[in-house]
């Protein structure tokens, strides 16, 4: 294990983010886990149902990547987690796919503003960190199999684009409104932001870019941003 | 790889029998992994939640082995599954748990009575088959984790009991009624039975034992059988 003057996790503030950071992102990668397993139970078929599980098993295996990072540093993975339960919970109550396909681009559009948000910060944190972070934001192939399928959904059934673009349209807008009460609420991951040096135009800068991925991951489904 | 004079897997009925073997237990594997990742949704706290996954974790490297194994002696994993994925959906829609408890209830006796059935069968087929499935069998502390919860569950719910001990029955009818109805359609399966010089009794005994272990199971969770 590194020192902590090493890592600067000597600072309580900083170490604070870290922590966050990593239990959200566990969280995260819990909850997508599940979800993915959940929705392959409505997979047409077992060609697809068993990628899809195969997916959610990589994505566990960076829940546990992220869990072991929170040991090493000394935090209790569950209690680092907590914070984010209720907000998490609050997300996918809002957004409960009605089909299969609308569990996919949730999962692709939902997790691709979550893991660029994650990517934005991991240029906060020290190297060992962001290591970690790193591969558990690697996405396995989860991104081009989804875009696949929706492309061949769109392909076949004409009413569908429409009514998924609102979809991610309307993902957008939850993702955002529950990442900032999450901002809001945790200080000390604002705090890294703020306390690394970025000013609020650097910020306002990141949600630009961050839409701006939302839209590119849009028009790669086919869908309209 | 080993040669087919070696397993026997040159008589074609034998080999029929091992992929149907193979890719039933596969499945198995599959929807078991799906099922205790959809029911960790609905876990009491973040703890349970997540050692849950984990169990579906396992069950999904299980899955992983028996395909290789699959592949290994040339069937397409896929196709070997397929023919049972009528017979699962049937059981697991007539035996849709109500609450968090009736799922992990289900989990541990629906599967304990067809991995029972699982290990009867591997003493019938080839050495390196018989490696895989004892590995694919093995239940990585799943089962421990959810009689503490059960018996727990019992302790402070007075009216838990009855009402799980009829779950359990109505599991075990249910079970034993999808798994008949797979051994009439899989003639290969039966055959291996038969052709292995197992005689209608040794086939009687072999249900009583399963019957046994599963009141042992029942009983095991504070159950009645």
């Amino acid at each position: 294990m590194e020192t902590n003057a090493a890592t600067g996790l000597e600072d309580p503030a900083y170490r604070a983010a870290v922590v966050d950071l990593l239990g959200v992102l566990a969280y995260g990668e819990l909850t997508a886990c599940i979800r993915m397993a959940t929705d392959s139970d409505l997979a047409p078929s077992l060609r697809l149902k068993a990628k899809m599980v195969g997916f959610a098993a990589a994505e566990y295996r960076q829940y546990e990547l992220l869990v072991d990072r929170l040991t090493e540093i000394g935090a209790e993975a569950e209690e680092s987690m907590q914070p984010f339960v209720v907000p998490f919970s609050a997300f996918h109550t809002r957004t409960a796919p009605r089909s299969w396909v609308e569990g996919l681009v949730k999962a692709y559009v939902g997790d691709g503003i979550a893991k660029d948000f994650y990517r934005e910060m991991a240029s906060f944190v020290d190297e060992e960190t962001r290591e970690v972070m790193d591969r558990a934001l690697d996405d396995a192939g989860t991104g081009e199999f989804i875009v696949g399928v929706v492309r061949d959904v769109i392909r076949t059934d004409p009413t569908a684009k429409g009514r998924l673009s609102l979809w991610g349209r309307r993902l957008l807008g939850e993702a955002l409104s529950q990442g900032q009460a999450v901002a809001v609420e945790r200080d000390a991951l604002s705090g890294l932001l703020i306390g690394r040096g970025a000013d609020l135009a650097q910020i306002g800068q990141m949600f630009t870019r961050l839409t701006d991925r939302h839209s590119e991951r849009m028009t790669r489904l086919g869908l309209t941003p």
